[in-house]
């Protein structure tokens, strides 16, 4: 089949994201996507937090697990995730939080990638507070 | 130190439960808790679904680590999650989730908790959804 | 097409039991199998410990991935490791070990097993040393 | 406390590695140590491939758990390994082999390393085998 073009992916993968009630209800933002990697931004609303004021594992996951997909899906089109192990490192009130994946390997029948979440500091400087191995299967 | 009585430690998770923004927003319910076993049960709302209209990764890990931390509390006290390693089985529109979790071992440094996220179906029948392999530290 | 009978799956992996060299040196001995699980016994020799007198993590790995894969193959046929999770909740000189697996859901793409391990003590005693979240993939 | 320096965690980790019957056994030979990193080198014998004639998973999780703890001990000194989750990228015959790994972080009571293990090929070049995320835990 045709690669798709990586603005063809982003735009594809922007639909998605507006198509997830979740992802819309989170404020789940996009930034740099293309060749196996990806990019998403969240600016935490108060019911995303846990009882010790910082960010919810929930949200910690689902920023880890969702920009693997976008990463994924630059290399293998439609995915679903097999596999999600994550280690958490740090806690964070943030507020604002960037999560980063990598396509370590995308093989006809799984893909595997790396994701890290970070909270952005003042400055610029992020800490890193979570990272995950991320097993997923091209539909 | 004293250990407390089941009912002191539900009514404790109640209040932690109850103090948790992100849990309060999901309308986390808690069932059975226990020696090492806690329930947690959910009616996903419209914006806890992804595209596909499935219950949002997200939420799945939320519920899979929730549940394990409160059991884990059962044992430990006051925990929190190292490691957690999901295995998505299946995928489920629900509406009703019930999260079970059950301590392998409660160690003084660490307590290894397994969970299992089943949706409600008629009759009472359950499909399992995914089972995660949790690693708690005491506080 | 046709299921095998579980005497025909037994016979099969005794067979690729014994042409895994790996296997033959460590002396893995296939106990009952069929119907999604399976059992391997290992009575461990010295080059198979670490430097503190307990069995090497590497053994623990190949204990318990192997038996994940007899298990799935009993209801997948033939089939290769993608994740292996491992909880270590304990060391043990044994010197006997045996490590059992239960497969949770055999799907058409994955398959996904427990698996755990236990030394054997004194009076069939069982001491829980490892567990294990397994996703293979049928071949 | 004083830091050891890197000339002495060398020394240590390779009199660790001398009394471990395993990895004597193996032949697991150390290679550059220090700074949060590790690297271990193998040359596989028959007897540590599984029946397809490739590098036997125990002998994959023996490779990325121990580079993971002597990379961990160079900034913690004793570890035990509390949790070690691995993805299976590829297969491969070898012989020679190269485990590679990094501290993302070292805490007080965790440390986590990221490990890696390659195939070296002709003329220098590596293929990756596997990943790791483990957690680790001082002594």
């Amino acid at each position: 089949m045709d690669r798709l073009s990586d603005d063809a992916v982003t735009t594809g993968l922007r639909a998605v994201n507006a198509a997830s009630p979740f992802n819309v209800w989170a404020g789940l933002e996009l930034g740099e996507i293309g060749d196996g990697t990806a990019e998403l931004r969240l600016s935490a609303k108060p019911e995303m937090l846990n009882h010790t004021g910082t960010l919810h594992a929930g949200m910690t996951s689902a920023l880890l697990d969702t920009v693997a997909g976008y990463a994924a899906a630059t290399r293998a089109g439609a995915v679903v995730t097999v596999s999600l192990n994550i280690s958490f490192l740090g806690a964070s009130a943030g507020p604002v939080f960037v999560a980063r994946a990598s396509t370590v390997k995308a093989g006809r029948r799984q893909v595997f990638v790396d994701s890290r979440l970070f909270a952005l500091r003042s400055e610029g400087e992020e800490k890193l507070l979570a990272t995950a191995n991320v097993v997923l299967m091209p539909l």
